[in-house]
Protein backbone atom coordinates (compact mmCIF):
# COMPACT_ATOMS: atom_id res chain seq x y z
CA UNK A 1 0.00 0.00 0.00
CA UNK A 2 1.00 3.59 -1.19
CA UNK A 3 1.98 6.35 0.73
CA UNK A 4 -1.77 8.34 -0.35
CA UNK A 5 -1.86 12.33 0.48
CA UNK A 6 -5.24 13.99 -0.89
CA UNK A 7 -5.78 17.60 -1.60
CA UNK A 8 -8.57 19.16 -1.64
CA UNK A 9 -9.06 22.98 -2.30
CA UNK A 10 -11.30 25.94 -3.13
CA UNK A 11 -11.21 27.22 -6.70
CA UNK A 12 -8.29 29.87 -6.78
CA UNK A 13 -6.15 28.61 -3.57
CA UNK A 14 -3.42 27.18 -6.16
CA UNK A 15 -4.55 23.84 -4.30
CA UNK A 16 -4.07 22.16 -7.78
CA UNK A 17 -0.47 23.46 -7.83
CA UNK A 18 0.05 22.66 -4.07
CA UNK A 19 -0.43 19.71 -5.35
CA UNK A 20 1.25 18.53 -8.12
CA UNK A 21 4.38 20.60 -6.76
CA UNK A 22 4.41 18.34 -3.80
CA UNK A 23 3.91 15.21 -5.63
CA UNK A 24 7.13 16.27 -7.93
CA UNK A 25 9.06 17.10 -4.72
CA UNK A 26 8.44 13.94 -2.94
CA UNK A 27 8.57 11.76 -6.59
CA UNK A 28 5.06 10.82 -5.97
CA UNK A 29 2.53 9.80 -8.35
CA UNK A 30 0.30 12.77 -9.31
CA UNK A 31 -3.65 12.03 -10.04
CA UNK A 32 -6.22 14.50 -10.68
CA UNK A 33 -9.47 14.69 -12.83
CA UNK A 34 -7.51 15.01 -16.11
CA UNK A 35 -5.57 12.28 -15.63
CA UNK A 36 -8.09 9.58 -14.64
CA UNK A 37 -10.33 10.75 -17.75
CA UNK A 38 -7.56 10.02 -19.80
CA UNK A 39 -7.24 6.63 -18.56
CA UNK A 40 -11.02 5.87 -18.85
CA UNK A 41 -11.10 7.27 -22.42
CA UNK A 42 -8.26 4.58 -23.33
CA UNK A 43 -10.41 1.80 -21.52
CA UNK A 44 -13.87 2.95 -23.34
CA UNK A 45 -15.40 4.26 -25.98
CA UNK A 46 -16.66 7.54 -24.15
CA UNK A 47 -15.04 10.68 -25.66
CA UNK A 48 -12.15 13.08 -23.43
CA UNK A 49 -14.83 15.72 -23.90
CA UNK A 50 -17.82 13.96 -22.97
CA UNK A 51 -16.10 12.54 -19.77
CA UNK A 52 -14.89 15.80 -18.44
CA UNK A 53 -18.39 17.22 -19.14
CA UNK A 54 -19.89 14.60 -17.18
CA UNK A 55 -17.22 14.77 -14.04
CA UNK A 56 -17.63 18.33 -13.56
CA UNK A 57 -21.58 17.85 -14.23
CA UNK A 58 -23.31 18.82 -11.08
CA UNK A 59 -25.44 15.15 -9.69
CA UNK A 60 -28.91 16.36 -9.22
CA UNK A 61 -31.26 15.05 -6.41
CA UNK A 62 -33.66 12.59 -8.33
CA UNK A 63 -37.74 14.68 -8.90
CA UNK A 64 -40.06 13.09 -7.18
CA UNK A 65 -42.42 14.00 -9.93
CA UNK A 66 -42.40 13.15 -14.06
CA UNK A 67 -41.57 16.03 -15.51
CA UNK A 68 -37.65 15.73 -16.73
CA UNK A 69 -36.70 13.06 -14.60
CA UNK A 70 -36.20 10.99 -17.04
CA UNK A 71 -33.23 13.04 -18.81
CA UNK A 72 -31.72 13.69 -15.12
CA UNK A 73 -32.07 10.33 -14.44
CA UNK A 74 -29.44 9.20 -17.26
CA UNK A 75 -27.17 12.46 -16.68
CA UNK A 76 -27.07 11.42 -13.00
CA UNK A 77 -26.01 7.74 -13.74
CA UNK A 78 -24.00 9.06 -15.82
CA UNK A 79 -22.09 10.83 -13.65
CA UNK A 80 -22.28 7.89 -11.06
CA UNK A 81 -20.80 5.36 -13.68
CA UNK A 82 -17.77 7.73 -14.44
CA UNK A 83 -17.29 8.55 -10.52
CA UNK A 84 -17.30 4.97 -9.78
CA UNK A 85 -14.84 4.15 -12.96
CA UNK A 86 -12.75 6.97 -11.16
CA UNK A 87 -12.88 5.68 -7.71
CA UNK A 88 -12.03 2.27 -8.56
CA UNK A 89 -8.90 3.83 -10.91
CA UNK A 90 -7.56 6.06 -7.59
CA UNK A 91 -7.85 2.74 -5.39
CA UNK A 92 -5.99 0.67 -7.89
CA UNK A 93 -3.46 3.74 -7.85
CA UNK A 94 -2.84 3.99 -4.51
CA UNK A 95 -2.61 0.27 -3.73
CA UNK A 96 0.35 0.58 -6.13
CA UNK A 97 2.12 3.58 -5.85
CA UNK A 98 3.06 6.45 -3.50
CA UNK A 99 0.49 9.51 -4.67
CA UNK A 100 -0.54 12.83 -4.51
CA UNK A 101 -4.69 12.96 -5.12
CA UNK A 102 -5.84 16.11 -5.81
CA UNK A 103 -9.82 16.43 -5.47
CA UNK A 104 -12.30 13.75 -6.84
CA UNK A 105 -13.38 13.42 -3.39
CA UNK A 106 -10.17 11.51 -2.68
CA UNK A 107 -10.02 11.50 1.25
CA UNK A 108 -13.56 10.12 1.24
CA UNK A 109 -12.88 7.06 -1.78
CA UNK A 110 -9.40 6.45 -0.25
CA UNK A 111 -10.53 6.65 3.19
CA UNK A 112 -9.53 2.77 3.90
CA UNK A 113 -5.31 3.45 3.12
CA UNK A 114 -6.10 6.68 5.71
CA UNK A 115 -4.21 9.61 3.91
CA UNK A 116 -2.69 12.66 5.00
CA UNK A 117 -5.95 14.95 4.03
CA UNK A 118 -5.33 18.08 3.10
CA UNK A 119 -7.28 21.09 2.56
CA UNK A 120 -6.29 24.38 0.47
CA UNK A 121 -7.76 27.64 1.28
CA UNK A 122 -7.14 31.54 1.35
CA UNK A 123 -8.86 34.59 1.51
CA UNK A 124 -11.29 35.87 -1.48
CA UNK A 125 -8.88 38.83 -2.50
CA UNK A 126 -5.90 36.38 -2.82
CA UNK A 127 -7.82 34.04 -5.15
CA UNK A 128 -9.24 36.72 -7.14
CA UNK A 129 -5.78 37.60 -7.85
CA UNK A 130 -4.59 34.46 -8.37
CA UNK A 131 -7.68 33.91 -11.67
CA UNK A 132 -6.53 37.23 -12.88
CA UNK A 133 -2.90 35.73 -13.08
CA UNK A 134 -3.98 33.24 -14.45
CA UNK A 135 -6.96 34.39 -16.32
CA UNK A 136 -7.94 33.39 -20.16
CA UNK A 137 -8.14 35.98 -22.67
CA UNK A 138 -11.60 36.36 -22.50
CA UNK A 139 -11.73 36.43 -19.14
CA UNK A 140 -8.91 39.59 -18.51
CA UNK A 141 -11.61 42.50 -18.38
CA UNK A 142 -13.89 40.61 -15.70
CA UNK A 143 -14.77 42.91 -12.53
CA UNK A 144 -13.52 41.72 -9.14
CA UNK A 145 -17.45 41.35 -8.38
CA UNK A 146 -18.04 39.44 -11.13
CA UNK A 147 -14.52 36.74 -10.69
CA UNK A 148 -15.84 36.68 -6.78
CA UNK A 149 -19.09 35.41 -7.97
CA UNK A 150 -17.45 32.34 -10.82
CA UNK A 151 -15.60 31.80 -7.52
CA UNK A 152 -18.67 30.91 -5.35
CA UNK A 153 -19.95 29.15 -8.10
CA UNK A 154 -17.60 27.14 -8.90
CA UNK A 155 -17.04 26.01 -5.05
CA UNK A 156 -20.69 25.75 -4.82
CA UNK A 157 -20.47 23.02 -7.37
CA UNK A 158 -17.66 21.23 -5.74
CA UNK A 159 -19.59 21.13 -2.46
CA UNK A 160 -22.96 20.07 -3.60
CA UNK A 161 -20.51 17.07 -6.08
CA UNK A 162 -18.39 16.14 -2.71
CA UNK A 163 -21.45 16.02 -0.20
CA UNK A 164 -23.54 13.97 -3.33
CA UNK A 165 -20.78 11.19 -3.13
CA UNK A 166 -19.85 11.16 0.51
CA UNK A 167 -21.65 11.49 3.81
CA UNK A 168 -19.37 14.48 5.03
CA UNK A 169 -19.50 18.27 4.68
CA UNK A 170 -17.08 19.88 1.99
CA UNK A 171 -14.57 22.17 3.24
CA UNK A 172 -15.55 20.90 7.08
CA UNK A 173 -12.32 21.20 8.93
CA UNK A 174 -12.49 17.63 10.95
CA UNK A 175 -12.85 16.33 7.62
CA UNK A 176 -9.20 17.35 7.25
CA UNK A 177 -5.70 16.45 8.90
CA UNK A 178 -4.19 20.13 7.61
CA UNK A 179 -6.09 22.80 6.34
CA UNK A 180 -3.34 25.43 4.27
CA UNK A 181 -3.69 29.17 4.12
CA UNK A 182 -2.18 30.55 0.56
CA UNK A 183 -3.02 34.14 0.91
CA UNK A 184 0.15 34.87 3.22
CA UNK A 185 2.87 32.55 1.95
CA UNK A 186 3.70 31.15 -1.60
CA UNK A 187 2.95 27.18 -2.66
CA UNK A 188 6.41 26.88 -2.88
CA UNK A 189 7.15 27.45 0.45
CA UNK A 190 4.04 25.37 2.13
CA UNK A 191 5.16 22.46 -0.23
CA UNK A 192 8.56 22.89 1.13
CA UNK A 193 6.25 22.87 4.57
CA UNK A 194 4.54 19.50 3.65
CA UNK A 195 7.44 17.89 1.73
CA UNK A 196 9.59 18.16 5.63
CA UNK A 197 6.70 16.68 7.51
CA UNK A 198 5.91 13.48 4.93
CA UNK A 199 10.05 13.06 4.57
CA UNK A 200 10.79 13.16 8.24
CA UNK B 1 10.35 42.84 17.06
CA UNK B 2 9.83 39.56 17.98
CA UNK B 3 8.41 36.34 15.96
CA UNK B 4 5.32 35.69 16.58
CA UNK B 5 3.37 32.48 16.66
CA UNK B 6 -0.64 32.92 17.72
CA UNK B 7 -2.51 29.73 18.64
CA UNK B 8 -6.32 29.45 19.06
CA UNK B 9 -8.09 26.16 20.01
CA UNK B 10 -11.67 24.63 20.03
CA UNK B 11 -11.74 23.11 23.60
CA UNK B 12 -10.10 19.59 24.30
CA UNK B 13 -7.88 19.83 21.13
CA UNK B 14 -4.51 19.94 22.76
CA UNK B 15 -3.66 23.05 21.46
CA UNK B 16 -2.83 24.78 25.15
CA UNK B 17 -0.08 21.71 25.13
CA UNK B 18 0.16 22.27 21.60
CA UNK B 19 1.17 25.72 22.35
CA UNK B 20 2.97 25.13 25.12
CA UNK B 21 5.52 22.15 23.30
CA UNK B 22 6.33 24.90 20.29
CA UNK B 23 7.40 27.61 22.41
CA UNK B 24 9.23 25.06 24.44
CA UNK B 25 10.73 23.66 21.21
CA UNK B 26 11.23 26.56 19.57
CA UNK B 27 12.91 28.69 23.06
CA UNK B 28 10.13 31.08 22.46
CA UNK B 29 8.37 32.81 25.22
CA UNK B 30 5.27 30.79 26.50
CA UNK B 31 2.18 33.40 27.08
CA UNK B 32 -1.55 32.23 27.68
CA UNK B 33 -4.26 34.29 30.11
CA UNK B 34 -2.97 32.67 33.37
CA UNK B 35 0.25 34.61 32.78
CA UNK B 36 -1.35 38.00 31.68
CA UNK B 37 -3.41 37.57 34.84
CA UNK B 38 -0.32 37.50 36.74
CA UNK B 39 1.11 40.14 35.26
CA UNK B 40 -1.50 42.39 35.68
CA UNK B 41 -2.36 40.91 39.29
CA UNK B 42 0.93 41.84 40.17
CA UNK B 43 0.64 45.89 38.42
CA UNK B 44 -3.18 46.16 40.10
CA UNK B 45 -5.59 45.87 43.00
CA UNK B 46 -6.97 42.92 41.57
CA UNK B 47 -7.17 39.71 43.01
CA UNK B 48 -6.23 37.10 40.67
CA UNK B 49 -9.34 35.02 41.02
CA UNK B 50 -11.10 38.14 40.40
CA UNK B 51 -9.67 38.50 37.18
CA UNK B 52 -9.45 35.09 35.87
CA UNK B 53 -13.02 35.28 36.07
CA UNK B 54 -13.36 38.55 34.56
CA UNK B 55 -11.64 37.33 32.00
CA UNK B 56 -13.32 33.74 31.18
CA UNK B 57 -16.55 35.86 31.23
CA UNK B 58 -18.84 36.26 28.72
CA UNK B 59 -19.09 40.05 27.38
CA UNK B 60 -22.62 40.69 26.77
CA UNK B 61 -24.15 42.83 24.44
CA UNK B 62 -25.69 46.54 25.28
CA UNK B 63 -29.70 45.80 26.64
CA UNK B 64 -31.86 48.72 25.03
CA UNK B 65 -33.72 48.91 28.13
CA UNK B 66 -32.50 49.20 31.40
CA UNK B 67 -33.74 46.04 33.57
CA UNK B 68 -30.02 44.95 34.69
CA UNK B 69 -28.74 46.83 32.31
CA UNK B 70 -26.01 49.26 34.94
CA UNK B 71 -24.59 45.23 36.40
CA UNK B 72 -24.89 43.98 32.63
CA UNK B 73 -22.95 47.51 31.81
CA UNK B 74 -20.01 47.07 34.95
CA UNK B 75 -19.29 43.52 34.00
CA UNK B 76 -18.27 44.49 30.61
CA UNK B 77 -16.65 47.25 31.58
CA UNK B 78 -14.54 45.71 33.82
CA UNK B 79 -14.21 42.53 30.87
CA UNK B 80 -13.28 45.08 28.10
CA UNK B 81 -10.59 46.52 30.73
CA UNK B 82 -8.92 43.35 31.53
CA UNK B 83 -8.75 42.59 27.80
CA UNK B 84 -7.23 46.19 26.90
CA UNK B 85 -5.10 45.48 29.76
CA UNK B 86 -4.04 42.12 28.41
CA UNK B 87 -3.79 43.28 24.86
CA UNK B 88 -0.94 45.40 26.25
CA UNK B 89 0.91 43.37 27.25
CA UNK B 90 0.60 40.75 24.85
CA UNK B 91 1.94 43.96 22.64
CA UNK B 92 4.66 44.79 24.56
CA UNK B 93 5.53 41.31 24.64
CA UNK B 94 5.52 40.99 20.89
CA UNK B 95 7.93 44.16 20.61
CA UNK B 96 10.61 42.64 22.73
CA UNK B 97 10.69 38.61 22.30
CA UNK B 98 9.91 35.78 20.30
CA UNK B 99 6.88 34.34 21.34
CA UNK B 100 3.92 31.34 21.03
CA UNK B 101 0.58 33.45 22.51
CA UNK B 102 -2.29 31.16 23.16
CA UNK B 103 -6.07 32.53 23.03
CA UNK B 104 -6.88 36.17 23.98
CA UNK B 105 -7.62 37.27 20.14
CA UNK B 106 -3.75 36.86 20.00
CA UNK B 107 -3.84 36.61 16.39
CA UNK B 108 -6.43 39.84 16.04
CA UNK B 109 -4.68 41.90 18.64
CA UNK B 110 -0.78 40.86 17.22
CA UNK B 111 -1.88 41.60 13.51
CA UNK B 112 1.03 44.88 12.93
CA UNK B 113 3.06 42.21 13.71
CA UNK B 114 2.19 39.56 11.00
CA UNK B 115 1.55 36.60 12.88
CA UNK B 116 1.84 33.31 12.22
CA UNK B 117 -1.69 32.20 13.16
CA UNK B 118 -2.75 28.71 13.71
CA UNK B 119 -5.78 27.49 14.73
CA UNK B 120 -6.05 23.99 16.39
CA UNK B 121 -8.90 21.23 15.96
CA UNK B 122 -10.05 17.77 16.39
CA UNK B 123 -13.14 16.00 15.75
CA UNK B 124 -15.55 15.52 18.80
CA UNK B 125 -14.53 12.01 19.47
CA UNK B 126 -11.14 12.77 19.95
CA UNK B 127 -11.96 15.69 22.07
CA UNK B 128 -14.06 13.50 24.48
CA UNK B 129 -11.33 11.53 24.67
CA UNK B 130 -9.28 13.86 25.83
CA UNK B 131 -10.93 15.60 28.34
CA UNK B 132 -12.12 12.48 29.80
CA UNK B 133 -7.81 11.39 29.79
CA UNK B 134 -7.45 14.54 32.01
CA UNK B 135 -10.51 14.92 33.86
CA UNK B 136 -11.06 16.33 37.28
CA UNK B 137 -11.89 14.08 39.91
CA UNK B 138 -15.59 15.62 39.74
CA UNK B 139 -15.45 14.72 36.35
CA UNK B 140 -14.84 11.43 35.74
CA UNK B 141 -18.43 9.97 35.92
CA UNK B 142 -19.42 12.20 32.89
CA UNK B 143 -21.26 10.84 30.20
CA UNK B 144 -20.14 11.82 26.76
CA UNK B 145 -23.12 13.04 25.86
CA UNK B 146 -22.72 15.63 28.99
CA UNK B 147 -18.98 16.17 27.67
CA UNK B 148 -19.86 16.67 24.57
CA UNK B 149 -22.55 19.39 25.89
CA UNK B 150 -19.90 21.16 27.78
CA UNK B 151 -17.14 20.99 25.39
CA UNK B 152 -19.65 22.93 22.88
CA UNK B 153 -20.59 25.49 25.63
CA UNK B 154 -17.37 26.24 26.27
CA UNK B 155 -16.43 26.63 22.28
CA UNK B 156 -19.71 29.03 22.29
CA UNK B 157 -18.71 31.22 25.02
CA UNK B 158 -14.85 31.22 22.97
CA UNK B 159 -16.85 32.33 19.64
CA UNK B 160 -18.82 35.19 21.47
CA UNK B 161 -15.82 36.27 23.29
CA UNK B 162 -13.64 36.26 20.24
CA UNK B 163 -16.32 38.01 17.89
CA UNK B 164 -17.16 41.08 20.93
CA UNK B 165 -13.34 41.98 20.43
CA UNK B 166 -12.61 41.62 17.10
CA UNK B 167 -14.61 41.71 13.51
CA UNK B 168 -13.91 38.37 12.68
CA UNK B 169 -15.41 35.24 12.88
CA UNK B 170 -13.66 32.52 15.50
CA UNK B 171 -12.78 29.42 13.64
CA UNK B 172 -13.62 30.65 10.03
CA UNK B 173 -10.71 28.95 8.08
CA UNK B 174 -9.57 32.52 5.98
CA UNK B 175 -8.09 33.97 9.27
CA UNK B 176 -5.75 31.68 10.49
CA UNK B 177 -2.97 30.66 8.04
CA UNK B 178 -2.94 27.15 9.09
CA UNK B 179 -5.64 24.69 10.77
CA UNK B 180 -4.46 21.55 12.04
CA UNK B 181 -6.27 18.37 13.14
CA UNK B 182 -4.82 16.52 16.31
CA UNK B 183 -7.06 13.69 16.23
CA UNK B 184 -5.08 11.76 13.68
CA UNK B 185 -1.47 12.46 14.85
CA UNK B 186 0.39 13.28 18.44
CA UNK B 187 0.68 16.97 19.12
CA UNK B 188 4.44 16.10 19.78
CA UNK B 189 4.24 15.28 15.74
CA UNK B 190 2.44 18.23 15.37
CA UNK B 191 4.95 20.29 16.88
CA UNK B 192 7.98 19.26 15.28
CA UNK B 193 5.84 19.55 12.42
CA UNK B 194 5.67 23.60 12.95
CA UNK B 195 9.14 23.58 14.37
CA UNK B 196 10.72 22.85 10.80
CA UNK B 197 8.99 25.24 8.83
CA UNK B 198 9.89 28.15 11.45
CA UNK B 199 13.25 27.25 11.94
CA UNK B 200 13.71 25.70 8.11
Amino acid sequence: MGKIITVDREFGSGGREFGRLLAEKLGYTYVDNELLIELIHKESSYSKEFLMTISKGRPTPKFNFHTAASFQDMRNIQSEDVFDHQAEMMISIAKERDCVVVGRCADYVLREFNPYRIFVYGTMESKIARCRKFARPEDVDKSDRQLEKEIKWIDRKRKINYEYYTPQEWGRHFNYDLMINTSSRSVEELVDMIYRDVRE
